[in-house]
């Protein structure tokens, strides 16, 4: 029997047991940084923009020589030139005249306001005339409007999405200090399995865990470490263990979790290093082992695909998160459920669901199997999960997904 | 003046103009599969399982062998012998015996149940007893029962998430179709632009779009073709644009797009192909350009960063999909306003938002600059839309926050 441990507690053990790692940090130019993580804070060194810049196309001057004009009676001003992209600095406006100026293009010294195209008519003879007033400071940027030296933008520990990275550029910043890709091994024991790529004999089964974890790591920008396939036997599994934490940050041992006569890996996790808990209140994913060899976590997950995938949502991804310092943001979306699920087994009980937009609601069916392994991952768009101390939601009842990673 | 479409006019000129690419698929190993687009509809070729599994560790048996047993008066039954992972059939059960089978083993020929070991007692003389009586097929799962042939699982235009990764390995599918990546050129136009590793010199800013855009790509899955800044000329940006043509299947030009004396982007985009729209009613992004030039998609995005990012997350992103007929999921998230929001432009508008969980709801900070540039982009988490009809929103008003790409 295992002595389970609440999602919560098992959550709380891994803030406790685990740590930061260390100057666990590379550089990469900018183009390679999206989606990876941040190892720096980022400030702000200098003012963008560094010069007024115009808002629109139209033509620079001094607001008060607008003041009151209007499309019967325009402010009559003499051109003095046009602000070319890119050049700064050849021409001042003074009172009394004005200078076309493109969107984006510097202000001359001088002139407090732009005013668009549109409310300018053009005389031909070297003057135009204002026919709309502005206000000082109208249809401009000023020097450091949008951030000047000091001002703090982004913080450690973020996953740099491409908006992000558009604000390095803006900084001038070409290379980025991100975190390393974390390396974890991913092994996958039982005398049952053979590779995917092989047509299993009867009784035998493929190895579904090791494609589909190391395509979760690759996922959250880890880097997977596959092994092979580990029969049931102590002294192999130590060995593919300990190469394990040799090479790699975190550990993950599919198959053997349980605690039956050929269940080694908890066993063999104890031998290399420390036992943390042995079981946790979910469905699916119960028989869940946490250790620390060496300090590094070692899961070991159940052999079947579906609870091997809702305890890495819910555990593995929250440990590689803690040891990168990574800022997580599991996001759900609001979904109804399009039929009653009931649940009453004193635990908190995991659903994949599939969505579907209808009438600007999202609808979630969940994706209910009979201990299915296909049918509950392929083509599933999340998962939501019922409490422990509920016995089920009623068809239609308000649900949280969280979705998979998409678009 | 630009003659503008609304955001829903210019969705469906979008579908109605481009079509999917045809036959633009590769073959990948099922480990590099992940996150790319499914470009066959995948359908089971096999029994999964093959063969009946227990789901439990304890005692296969026939289950009317334990009708009526209860812990005062169990059903005792020899053993005969013992399933070992991985093999099948070398064992039958007869009516009136037992075997140990372990969770995921072969149930043999002849049982019909499984009994928890939790409710047996090894009475150590080659017997045991059953403590609770079975239902026919209860703690076993049958050949099949998760799918069989025939059985449709997924359809082509899915971004493969990683539990999709796991059904396919269970599959055997060890390599899989998928769309090819997408060769999407970024051209950045502008006489003021210098590249984002130089110091602008007064009145010169540094190329944001360069390297948000490219980023956007890899982040879509597509692949990004920089292009080196090509000033203000129509002869450079139509060479430019000629060469992404014969080497892309989408082509982004940033800068240039309005209808200053400058902006030679629709010009060069006539003289190449057609012109489709010049002008959205959106804010930012209203001087927006799309055109097509040898059936490919040609865009004239904004210059400034944060309307180029709009433009592409709202208008370039479904003509990606499109092209390869990817089936978008563009999901939102529920999030509370912190504060009113205003806005009467005739135009939908987009805010950038930053999250924070409070009290188990998300506020959102709506990101407002003038015109500002980093501080709408850097460390923002999303965006939400006011609608051109709309006057604005009070503090607390319940929004649809559309998540940048996050764990």
């Amino acid at each position: 029997m295992l002595n389970v441990l609440t999602p919560d507690e098992v959550l709380r053990l891994i803030e406790d047991e685990f740590l930061e790692i260390d100057d666990f940090y590379e550089i990469v130019p900018l183009d390679l940084a999206v989606g990876r993580i941040l190892a720096e804070d980022v400030t702000a060194e200098e003012f963008v923009p560094d010069f007024n810049r115009s808002t629109v196309d139209g033509y620079a001057l001094r607001a008060e020589d607008t003041f009151g004009c209007t499309e019967a009676i325009p402010a009559i001003l003499p051109v003095c030139g046009e602000v070319q992209m890119g050049a700064h600095g050849a021409i001042e406006t003074f009172p009394g005249i004005c200078c076309y100026v493109p969107t984006g293009g510097a202000v001359p010294e001088g002139a407090d306001a732009c005013v668009m195209i549109e409310y300018v008519e053009d005389y031909g003879d070297g003057t135009v005339g204002i026919l709309k007033p502005v206000a000082p400071g109208q249809n401009m940027i000023f020097r450091g409007d949008d951030v000047s030296p000091g001002k703090e933008l982004m913080k450690k520990g973020r996953n740099l999405t491409f908006p992000d990275i558009g604000a390095l550029a803006a900084l001038g910043k070409s290379e980025v200090r991100v975190k390393k890709r974390l390396r974890a091994a991913v092994i996958s024991t039982g005398d049952e399995l053979v590779p995917c790529n092989e047509n299993p004999e009867p009784g035998k089964i493929r190895d579904v865990n090791s494609s589909l974890l190391a395509a979760m790591f690759t996922v959250y920008g880890a880097e997977p470490v596959k092994f092979d396939i580990v029969p049931d036997e102590a002294d192999l599994l130590e060995k593919a263990l300990n190469k394990a934490l040799d090479d790699c940050e975190m550990v993950l041992i599919s198959g053997g979790s349980s605690v039956g006569t050929k269940d080694e890996t908890a066993r063999v996790i104890e031998k290399c290093g420390k036992l943390l808990l042995h079981g946790i209140a979910t469905k699916p994913g119960k028989p869940t082992i946490l250790g620390k060899c060496g300090g590094k976590p070692v899961f070991g997950l159940p052999g079947h695909p579906v609870a091997a995938y809702f305890v890495s949502k819910i555990f593995v991804l929250p440990t590689m998160a803690r040891l990168m310092g990574i800022e997580l943001k599991p996001y759900s979306v609001t979904a109804h459920l399009s039929e009653n699920v009931s649940s009453n087994d004193g635990r908190a009980m995991y659903i994949s669901v599939k969505l579907e937009s209808f009438d600007g609601r999202l609808i979630a069916h969940p994706v209910r199997t009979k201990s299915g392994l296909i049918t509950a991952l392929a083509g599933t768009d999340g998962y939501f999960c019922i409490e422990r101390d509920c016995e089920g939601l009623p068809r239609g009842a308000e649900i949280q997904v969280y979705v998979n990673e998409v678009y």
